[in-house]
């Protein structure tokens, strides 16, 4: 397995790895995709010059969601080990490090074939197809899809703090912070393919 | 059938009729799905304070949104007659006008189970079980899942000048765009609902 970026010591982290399924979706089919969220080449400027200013800050913004998701049950219940209805601790440090991960592949938006392929097999491992699996967990075995994609707002609304911490100009902050809306829905998008009908994606 | 803010002249418009269905969820689960996007009162006050901004716009955003859709034959193949290749003007304009409403609609916040219920039935009037059938058109007979999650961004990306129109200042109006984006993402996300599977959602 190819290593991304010094990631092959992040359990589960599968980007690029010959053991995960290619995406139902071409590249061509991804282009149009970008061009429905209004996604160009200027949101790869912006998400690139993020990745300089999250980079030493992606523990801190994986901690802050998580305080989200701990504040809310529908939420929390999701990485509750459903023997002892107690946190997964384990499961959650391994997602945690993927989780973390993510933020820097989003910044450095390389999104080709490689990248396509692991947003498919995000959406899986939220769903009830491969939740847990890749982990040996016994979380909760779905995440509705309903918080799959709602939850793509409470990623990006609090990220503004972080992101004014590289002293760049409010102007460049709120053009960095759209990128990230545009790269959020594009992914949460192609993550909610398994959840779909057949035909209806 | 009860007029909403004067709307009983825009066709197809259902926003509290008897003839459309009850949500499958439920309001308290709407106040979860609220809380997974972190959409708050704090976030009604802005959405209500970016009425006054956009009341007048309603028609210019809906011109800029379609001039989008125009742009991309994959995207506007959603509204052309299948029958001739050609956009259907009159269900462009029914359609349109319903459009304009939904800004108004959005920005006023009224967020109860008559609104609850309108947006499942948007969703549905996306989706292959409803297209076409308010208005008796001819056109693609299915939005898919994929361009209904992704356009979120094409609708809120390009709100800011227009939000700018209101004099207010720039932090004022970054406040009013957030509430756009969690907004748009819990509608998008109402709407996904006849695309999942059972159980999915």
């Amino acid at each position: 397995m190819e290593d991304h970026h010094g990631t092959k010591d992040i359990p589960g982290y599968d980007l690029g790895s010959p053991t995960i399924a290619k995406s139902p979706i071409s590249l061509d089919e991804l282009s149009d995709l970008k061009a429905s969220t209004l996604f160009t080449d200027e949101d790869v400027v912006y998400l690139r010059l993020s990745y300089d200013v999250l980079k030493d800050q992606a523990e801190e913004l994986v901690t802050m969601w998580r305080g989200i998701i701990a504040l809310h049950p529908h939420l929390a219940e999701y990485s509750q080990d459903e023997r002892t209805g107690e946190p997964d601790k384990e499961y959650g440090e391994k997602v945690g490090k993927r989780f973390e991960q993510w933020v820097l592949d989003t910044a450095r938006a390389e999104y080709d074939q490689d990248w396509l392929n692991y947003q498919y097999e995000i959406g899986l491992r939220h769903h009830r197809a491969k939740k847990n699996k890749t982990d040996g967990a016994h979380t909760a075995a779905h995440i509705r899809g309903r918080d799959l994609i709602a939850f793509s707002a409470a990623i990006v609304s609090p990220m503004r703090p972080y992101l004014e911490k590289g002293g760049h100009s409010a102007e460049v902050v709120n053009r960095m912070q759209e990128a990230w809306w545009k790269s959020m829905i594009l992914q949460v998008t192609l993550w909610s393919q398994p959840y779909m009908k057949d035909g209806d994606f």
